[in-house]
């Protein structure tokens, strides 16, 4: 069924009222019709069926069938900070991301980043991002959209990782040590729930001045397979493997 | 160091001779000189450690430093079957599965596959497949190239499925049922150096016959975690959590 992420504000006690591109899709590109049901996603993160009632040019009107209870939501809130990559692979990581569960994004202006963005430029990019987001979102039947963050310089990403219980690295440099384990081991110590901050660098890597830095505040390096990925792959590698070690394979069960 | 895949007629005693696109790549893209070093991979999946020689117009000539014994390859074989999805996704899903240490592709037409190619189409597809390996393997530092077989209907796939150890496919309603665990507990039960045969739909997933002949040829329905991915992030999923999995989480050591 077709999922609609709703303003709070369109939430009424029984009904709910569609606006902006969301009323395009559903008269246009899929063709729905009075009867016809959908579900919708309320910013609480609670969903429910709805029945719509009548379609107007610039609003769909919906009434309440029932509230849905299940959550597709990783069991770690995992917030994905990648270094500015080139070209549009950032709209490849936020939108793969997504599917894959990530809570959050944070675009890092990095020592190797090729790319700077002004603050006009920026702002498009920004509104870019949530787009790609929030359809993503839908077509992944997430129950919470990604929030696309301001992008930070490094100091004021030192900054952020303190509101997180666990930070990682990837860091290639990692492959040539013996912490084989680390990745691993870190998974297993990390609690549903918990917040994990996980820094991806761009095409270039993390500059060892930045790595210094990184393991001054807590971060852990961790090597992702011992091939070398590109920096769109990590973060899409980071999280299919949180999803498999919490959702798949269930580490918890192998204790007993 | 830069790689470069050296087919088994230009490997001399103690030389190694770089023929092709390569040469164009040495002398112009990265601008090596004599005296620069580069690894040479064997097609038996061994490197060597090479020291440039000359370069001429259509060849660069090499000494054999020393031969290199670490192998980047998953412990488990895995083959991706993909059904022929939209546009150019293909490309994506084998640069990324590539990446991330598939053994080999199999193109499948199935049911759903919007997409047909004649002759003439897939023969240009797949010598540009063949071109997306070959580099992916070489940027992320592999031992092997994956093979992309030929594009198989669904009763040949059936056929070439008699020669993989286990065998699996990514099915939504999965998702819907109680086998929470089942993706997991096959990956336990796999050993290193078995064949794994996974099976990945189209767009529109896997047509409901499709999945009856699956199950009857003994391939294990499984989910990627409860969110629906897209086509072409379904195989890098099985990947990177099979990477994870062997590499980084070690599962047997949990049994200690």
């Amino acid at each position: 069924m077709q999922r609609y992420f709703v303003p709070e504000e369109n939430w009424h006690l029984e009904s709910v009222t569609i606006t902006g591109d969301d009323v395009h899709h559903i008269n246009r590109v899929v063709r729905m019709k009075p009867g016809d049901k959908i579900i919708c996603n309320h910013p609480d993160g609670h969903a429910a069926r709805c029945e719509i009632s009548s379609i107007e040019s610039d609003a769909v009107y919906s009434k309440v069938v029932d509230w849905l209870d299940q959550s597709v939501e990783l069991p770690i809130d995992v917030t994905i900070v990648q270094g500015l990559p080139k070209g549009d692979k950032l709209d490849l990581i936020i939108q793969k991301g997504t599917e894959l569960g990530a809570k959050a994004f944070i675009p890092l202006q990095a020592a190797r980043s090729v790319v700077k963005w002004d603050h006009k430029k920026l702002q498009k990019k920004t509104e870019r991002f949530a787009k790609i987001a929030k359809e993503a979102s839908e077509q992944s039947h997430r129950n919470h959209i990604p929030e696309i963050k301001q992008t930070m310089s490094f100091t004021e990403l030192i900054e952020e990782s303190n509101y997180y219980d666990v930070k990682i690295f990837a860091y290639e440099e990692e492959a040539k040590t013996k912490h084989y384990q680390a990745y691993g081991d870190i998974l297993k110590k990390l609690k549903v729930g918990q917040k994990l901050l996980v820094l991806i660098g761009p095409e270039g890597g993390i500059a060892e001045q930045e790595a210094e830095r990184l393991k001054e505040a807590d971060f852990h390096p961790v090597r992702l397979g011992p091939r070398i990925l590109r920096t769109e792959t990590a973060a899409l590698y980071i999280l299919a493997s949180i999803s498999y070690h919490f959702e798949e394979l269930r580490w918890n069960e192998c204790q007993q």
